[in-house]
């Protein structure tokens, strides 16, 4: 099994095009760049996330000698693409919205400039990286506003959609401001808080439920998080308060309890009633199964005694909205703006830039997306961030991308932080629908 | 980075579980059984697949001494879990309904038999294989039947979650009856078909249209698909019209156009035409965007001219039903059936067949859901695969899963087969119902 972060990681038409492209000696600067189109009302604003990732993809974008040979073998390609993509190193320029930035429809979150043969080899993995961590990061970024207060953790490893979208939800929801995540791997790699209490087959290998609970204690006695809805919850919660005693003797502490099932809210409050009444105040009590933003919305609204969450397939899936409606689209080639005028789906053309006006009290208020270079007013969020196939700043570390986040998650307005439908205005400045109308002179199509 | 291939792509409770077992001493046999439950009306019958990749996973199942460094230097796990992971074989049985295999909520997909702790730590990468295919199998399975003999290939890796979930879909909608994919890797490791044609920034790269599609066509001679919707379809078929005469003077012939955008159905039918008055009958018209079950069954009720189909993230993300609610169990523990009564989550016990029973024509009437062993009318559909830890079958090539699923969809019975709601029966036998009453017996929760 090749690993999937070979460079054959691509679709065919890419390794067609640059073929093309090489045979026609058409290598001048292109610029694309990477956008999503205006997302539906539940994701009213987005949270940019995948780019330390990308920006790892395109400096170590090496062909190997056995894919070289695969793609020789397929009988498809001339020397000539074969000699490059042996030598194939990204040389390229990118620009990008930093991670942890909150952003909005056609505002470009990454924009690649370099000869247009290198350009277009990374599209393809390019798109499948930045489009899933920021689906994700913006999903998260709204359970974290719904939250109010709730360490959040990333239990979705299993039902994503494969191994590596398990480790991509793990990170992009720690950006939103996740507490952690399940996935181990998520720790080895990038340093996200693992997290991990027990599961229902714990509890039934033992015949005794009770006998669980306690093996389960002295075996980890660190962090006590017991299952309790195996068989029937309240009385699990019971049978916590009468173990309690017996391991506070060994010096063990219940830190708290998991419910999976049932009816999250009512449960909670019965299982907080028997802690409180048996003296076990300090056991916090976790939630699991079928969580999402609403369904956190209302926990604060009716202030249920939930002090965590484990979020599996609703964050990991984005299930309300799986996909966006993205492109990574070329906006000038050789100089000359470009444009797709395809029906539902013309794009701006140009090197761009975004401008965001902030009120008296910091929330953002509008954006205006307009070329690079013009003077609008407002702070400018895209920066540069590889020249030449080096990095051009230093990585940041994901605590600093994480922080980020939270600064922007405070200043957006607040419809978005109650996650309503709200509009947020991106105005398109003159001399960008200008550059529309000189690139349609420009082509004959 | 550590590859998503590594054994820590698991949830961190199964590694405090085993460290617990292992304290305990809890060794013996359990049986765990991964399946769905009952799946939405919009997946009215579900296609199995990622079986040969979970065994793969199986059979490869490492940890190397990076791996188990860092367990140590996590500090949560004491040497005898280290000194087991170090060892770490799988040995155990896997049963399992074959891949391409039509099958039904409840109805176990994979049941893996083994010591307690060999059993559980395979859990959540189990999962994660065997959900993600079976939903795309599943999804694609829907398409393959709307499509009326149209050939359908998936583009989706751009908006697949992540790069394994790209791969995964190629493999899985090909054992379902795609033609191909897009996704070279998944030629490289599974030999499934890949199929490209060109992209937008091609034609946009170049001033003028047609002469694109001219170098486009040199370039590429032998499998020439143009993309016509840049700008103005009907213009760009047309321009096809225009080109062709001259690229036949020099043998190469545009065997198709692609249509991106707009109203495939309405606009196919003016390039049809356009086509046929100019002399380009051959030409065949495939398109893409937003193409789905539905959009097929319409194409396909209306007759469109349509010859193919691209299909991206419907079937990558299977929008409609991004995830199926599924469970990996313990249904059995040292010879004792077990089950979970968890509000709304309440499993069968013990070992299970299914048996399926045919109606004169070899339709599908109806499945058994029993207890292994029992005496059940019809065929047994969940063979061994792994005994001990190796292969109890030799693995079946990609082409003989997909004639399974091909045979499999044809035997559906006839509502399920025209995508309608339909409660296909799976009776639960007495059997099953007793060994049901046994497990609560013998359970002192």
């Amino acid at each position: 099994m090749t690993p999937v972060s070979s460079p054959l990681t691509t679709d065919l038409y890419e390794l067609n095009m640059v073929q093309a492209y090489l045979d026609r000696g058409e290598c001048e600067e292109a610029v694309f760049e990477f956008f999503v189109r205006k997302p539906p009302a539940r994701r009213g604003f987005l949270l940019a996330a995948g780019l330390e990732d990308s920006l790892g993809y395109l400096e170590t974008l090496r062909f190997s000698s056995a894919d070289l040979d695969w793609l020789k073998r397929s009988g498809r390609f001339r020397d000539n693409l074969l000699d490059y993509l042996a030598g194939f190193r990204f040389a390229g320029d990118v620009h990008a919205i930093p991670e942890g930035t909150v952003c909005f429809g056609y505002e470009p979150l990454l924009r690649v400039t370099a000869p247009l043969p290198m350009a277009q080899l990374v599209e393809s993995r390019l798109i499948n990286i930045m489009h899933y961590q920021t689906l994700v990061a913006s999903k998260a970024a709204r359970m974290v506003l719904a939250a109010d207060g709730k360490a959040l953790s990333d239990f979705g490893l299993r039902t994503a959609h494969g191994a590596e979208a398990g480790l991509y939800s793990a990170r992009a929801s720690y950006i939103a401001g996740f507490a952690g995540a399940a996935n181990v791997l998520a720790g080895v790699n990038y340093g996200v808080p693992v997290v991990g209490t027990m599961a229902h087959s714990f509890v039934q290998t033992h015949v005794s439920e009770i006998q669980a609970f306690e093996d389960f204690a002295r075996a980890r006695p660190q962090d006590v998080i017991l299952l309790i809805d195996t068989y029937d919850t309240e009385a699990g919660a019971r049978k916590v308060v009468e173990l309690a005693p017996k391991l506070e003797k060994d010096g063990i502490s219940i830190r708290g309890v998991r419910i999976d099932s049932g009816d999250l809210i009512a449960m909670s409050r019965k299982v907080r009633r028997i802690f409180d009444d048996g003296g076990c105040k300090n056991v916090i009590i976790l939630v699991s199964g079928g969580v999402n933003e609403d369904t956190l919305q209302t926990m604060a609204r009716e202030k249920a005694p939930i002090d965590g969450c484990g979020i599996g397939v609703s964050l990991d899936v984005s299930t309300d909205v799986p996909a966006l409606d993205c492109a990574y689209k070329l906006q000038e080639y050789a100089g000359i703006p470009r444009r797709k005028r395809s029906e539902g789906k013309a794009t701006w053309p140009g090197r761009k830039q975004v401008w965001r006006s902030y009120d008296a009290l910091g929330r953002m208020v509008g954006d205006t997306l307009s070329v690079e270079g013009d003077t609008q007013k407002g702070e400018t969020i895209i920066r540069q961030v590889m020249r030449g196939g080096k990095r051009a700043l230093s990585a940041p570390t994901l605590t600093q991308i994480r922080d980020q986040a939270v600064r922007d998650l405070a200043r957006l307005p607040e419809p978005l932080r109650r996650l309503e439908a709200f509009d947020y205005p991106v105005m398109i400045a003159d001399k960008l629908k200008a550059l529309a109308v000189e690139a349609d002179r420009a082509m004959k199509p």
